[in-house]
């Protein structure tokens, strides 16, 4: 494959992957845009996915950072292998307020059993974007074996 | 107040100020049990809340490990101060399945300006318990002024 | 081998591997214990790992704490395979200060792949000990081949 | 103060308590940069400071990475505030050989209260540079009082 190929493959094979998981139609979280190594996931402001204070939940925050950079992990992956969230540690910069939060995943270090992301989640108000969260998180590759997928 | 009044009282505010949460409705999170230092949140099961392999997702558990964390530091909190998450880290130990989640927050130390505090999630199934989740955080303390709660 | 001759053989490994890492001759930390699955290191306060205000340097608690953790996870790896820290962090509660430094690692959850661990770091003086730090850290496990040891 | 002069009095604030910081002479680290919010801090490769394997002990790469973040953080702090490091969260990307190691602090958010940062470490070798480890640190700012310092 080409690059171009390579890219709309890895974006094909997220989205099929980010569409399986009911959490995301819960929250509202969408895919926004996909390269290989990027990921880009947007959450627009909800009711029901709030605090106490009507800020977004920091949990909600996390959930797309986390998934933006699982799947910015997933988009350099050979297709007979996936990966899973070991661990991650998000720092909380600012209120998730605004019109959508946008998270964006990268990956740091592919590695044979591990991939190495950071990530950034912006909040978007008004034609202006604030960062209010920074994530670092560490995949574990997987073998899912001839013919399965993520 | 003498102490089982004071248990009573945390117990109030931690329930309180967690039914304000709209998130936790959505995922169909519920507060277990509070003591002063530690609270214990129940998340069942639930088809509207997973990743792509029927999973209970990472985001939702970090979202009840978090809110573990930060109402167990919220519990020995005076009156006129709440706590708000600056940073967590979770590590996700096993697959998020079972019947339902149990996670445990606890206070570690908690100083005049950050609480820290960690937690541990348990996935129960048919008197079974293991744990699934290992999380560290950082409650930042903030003043709510009179009459305000957090 | 039965349960006594594993923990001799463990601690012989551990011993042997700390034994090689000059760092710790550097800073002054030797091995107190090791059992299976759990390993104390000790640093006395000293006047060359300091930070500007006195203390020991969060730098000099994150070696001990990590190695603790690090030698947790190898206590319990077969003789082929030795481990890497690949992630940790670490939750400073107070200043270290006192007559010397105490970290315990344990293991979490040893998986085929990765090792999750947690430890402690206390402060002691004059017979009382005081918690100054948490960690919790990945290990990664590799395969050092025949004849290898980590 | 003009731009240059608060430069250079940010550099001589971070140089003086690197200075009394023993544990940097005992592993051998230097100030190579300042600016304000980013620290550039350097260790070169020596025999003392290494793990079993002949590599720089993780240790030592989270000494030099934590220091380089909370001087990036102090160097942005008025001369009436300090700062302290309440967590840091490392990610080991690859074996620290080299010739040297360089530390790379920046803020990413400078608080009343916290100053959140990162990091970046890289070995370099014979003109070539790899990223061996990512961090992200927060540090606690505290009132020195008049004419103390950090």
């Amino acid at each position: 494959m080409n690059e171009a190929a390579q890219d709309r493959a890895a974006e094909k094979r997220v989205r099929e992957s980010f569409g399986r998981q009911s959490i995301m139609t819960t929250i509202g979280a969408s895919v926004h845009s996909v390269r290989r190594g990027e990921v880009e996931i947007v959450l627009p402001f909800a009711d029901h996915i709030l605090q106490q204070h009507g800020f977004i939940h920091a949990g909600a925050v996390a959930t797309i950072a986390d998934s933006a950079c699982g799947y910015a992990a997933l988009s350099v992956m050979p297709a007979d292998a996936a990966v899973l969230t070991t661990e991650f540690k998000i720092n909380l910069l600012s209120p998730a307020r605004g019109e959508r939060l946008r998270a964006v995943g990268r990956v740091v270090r592919a590695g044979k059993k591990l991939v190495i992301t950071m990530g950034e989640v912006f909040a978007d108000e008004g034609g202006a974007s604030k960062q209010v969260a920074l994530i670092t998180a560490t995949m574990m590759v997987v073998d899912t074996g001839t013919g399965l997928q993520n």
